[in-house]
């Protein structure tokens, strides 16, 4: 029997050589390294090193494809009136030959974002003298080494309300998805069959179930709030800390108003227990070493035969090949999520391919949970408004977007040392 | 510019021949016409004929499918106990030949679903002298002849609160699922690709949309309770009677307590104002004169440019063509659902193959939202208990299953007469 390191524990700096590697061998299809650069780099104050995914011909189509390289986070002007040198680019594997290495060599910023991460290694940390700030155009900054960047008193920020509504819906929509069997309703629609025996046979509703989560912050409490409205049975949560009791009060007043029934949300002590009487269980906690792994094999046979697990945080908290595993034989009904261990997801990563006997069972998709067009302008403001702080030396960002400052962990949900 | 017809429209017998048997070309792939019969048929009060879908092997693997025809929504013994026969079978189509036509003849209740509909036709009444009682097994008559039956005086019920929640969260998940372009991610995911840009392109938060519902009834409005938990912008209803002041107030006030802004909810007189501004149109209304082809060429050209459209009601109360147009020019941003006109759909439904100029915007199913095990094991009982009602001749229904009566209209909805 074991106990879940509080989520206070230490951030896993589990952002090695290797794993950057191995996320070069999916990169490579990105054939044309686009980089582009201020002409004066000699006027320059000092540089920022951005680093986004490629959009191509989507961004061109899409002028609200904010986060894609071609568009910049539309923050080029304002880098520049300021007396900043930007550099844009979407090369960032492998480390140490990659142009984010020869780049943030000098750079005294890097912005980068959760859904095509540049690892910040201790390595590359090393070789970066200038680096003062490093942003995350969106939420989790587990790509960074932060003990590293601690020690060199760089400044780690995120822009904390930018998404986690967008990721809140992505939780609900695999959740839904899962449970009324969307996928295997959709499949008979578009390859011109009818068989609802064969689809109802794998189809609940999601009213009067039990669901938890594992995680009760910004993203687990809008999950609470979108899952009330279903009529769930109870919802549990597993955190380090009591949610606020306003918090709990309010999502108990909106089951009384809405299912007549409140006295609906209670936190669980132990994460076995949790999912050991848990319908649905869903993931949203960071990564770190007391997360990292925690869905292995030992924690789901824990779970409810045929239950369902969404994981929307980060890959790496989940065993691969144990949850690959766990679908196949039917101990999970299905599992879904957007996150990968590492992104771009190797083409042979088993959540690609898993399934059950009935072909069901699998609602992953590519990290997209937070990039939502709305998030995008939401997170391209608010990296504006970081960069702002920064270049006016005010230094006032928004507490809750600050992870690591001043050599210090800013927030215990990501490790803050005991 | 028009007025839709007000929901107490007479209700269409859009159950003509032609439906029936064009159904059947599609019904073919049932070679295997099962039907069990009641052996002491000499010694019943009168027959019972359920028509159900073919469960085959997903029916031996999940004991749960009540509504497939192999486990006879588990009330085979209550019937016989009460002295009538069972007579159950698949073989719907064609009228006047098939094992339906047959043993309608003599029954006293026919037993049908909306996912798999005997159509209840006039030609088919006229055959049946004996007929008194026609169940729906889940919610939507439509495919009863509803004035034939009344001039028969033929009861018609359904089960009515069985499958309202499972259908409101099939909008859900059909709304999540396009505004998230969740077929878009999953596709690259299992397909192993890697291009967020060209998911993220047509991905959108449905918080801060404005969302309209035509039909506030009993599915509608649980539509509405659930989307108030994602922070809409407004929430628009159109229906021929205003929702209860304090149903409004319930969820204005959850909205109040979840997002900080009350006055959400608000009643539009005229259609096409509503659909004018809506980023997400849901169907929530039955099928009757005033619905059927509503939403055709016309009324969709009043639609925003790239809204979604979401019709779990009725298949046929959309221009299926029309609808497929405007999701391959991008008038519409996506269509989905789970109804076909007819049902099962013939293999070249356009709503089959429909998509954009991505590859997606085609949310559809075929008809599972109402029937997941959860809500087969509540129509199942509430089946039960209005043959019970009926056996006891307490004819005691409960007053919201009722549809027709008495000859008479006994629901606004449906079209009580003016």
């Amino acid at each position: 029997m074991f106990r879940l390191p509080q989520l206070s524990a230490r951030v896993v700096s589990g952002v090695s050589n290797s794993t950057a590697m191995r996320s070069a061998n999916v990169a490579k299809k990105f054939s044309f390294p686009k980089t582009f650069s201020t002409s004066s780099t000699n006027m320059a104050k000092g540089k920022v090193l951005l680093v986004l995914y490629e959009g191509g011909k989507h961004a061109k189509e899409q002028s609200k494809l904010l986060g894609a390289i071609e568009n910049e986070l539309g923050i080029r002007n304002f880098i520049e009136s300021n007396g900043y040198e930007l550099v844009s680019t979407i090369d960032k594997d492998p480390e140490p030959t990659s142009r984010v290495d020869k780049e943030l060599k000098d750079a005294e910023i890097v912005i980068t974002t959760p859904f095509y991460p540049a690892y910040i290694t201790k390595s590359r940390i090393d070789q970066a003298p200038n680096l003062k700030l490093a942003v995350t155009a969106g939420v989790g900054s587990d790509h960074v080494d932060l003990d590293a960047a601690n020690k060199r008193n760089i400044t780690v920020v995120e822009v904390t309300g930018s998404n986690v509504s967008s990721v809140a819906e992505h939780v609900m929509t695999t959740i839904l998805v899962l449970l009324r069997n969307y996928n295997g309703g959709h499949a008979q629609a578009v390859n011109g069959e009818w068989d609802i025996a064969g689809v109802a046979k794998n189809e609940y509703d999601l009213e009067d179930k039990v669901i938890s989560t594992v995680g009760a912050g910004r993203i687990g409490y809008r999950v609470l709030e979108r899952l009330i409205a279903f009529n769930p049975k109870k919802l549990y949560y597993y955190d380090y800390q009591d949610l606020p009791a306003e918090a709990v009060k309010r999502l108990n007043d909106v089951s009384q108003l809405l299912n007549g029934r409140g006295d609906i949300v209670q936190r669980v002590e132990r994460l076995e227990d949790m999912v050991s009487k848990s319908d649905v269980v869903t993931i949203n906690a960071p990564l770190h070493e007391g997360t990292k792994g925690l869905f292995n094999k030992e924690l789901l046979s824990h779970m409810k035969e045929g239950a369902y697990l969404v994981n929307t945080a980060r890959g790496a908290i989940c065993n691969a090949q144990d949850v690959a595993d766990a679908v196949k034989s039917g101990k999970l009904a299905g599992y879904g999520g957007d996150v990968w261990d590492v992104q771009p997801a190797p083409k042979n990563h088993p959540w690609r391919s898993m399934n059950n006997k009935d072909q069901i069972g699998n609602a992953m998709t590519v990290h997209i949970s937070g990039t939502s067009l709305d998030a995008q302008q939401r997170y391209a403001e608010g990296v504006k408004n970081i960069l702002q702080s920064y270049f006016t030396k005010k230094f006032d960002y928004r507490p809750q977007d600050v992870i690591v400052k001043d050599g210090k962990y800013a927030t215990r949900a990501y490790g803050q040392k005991k």
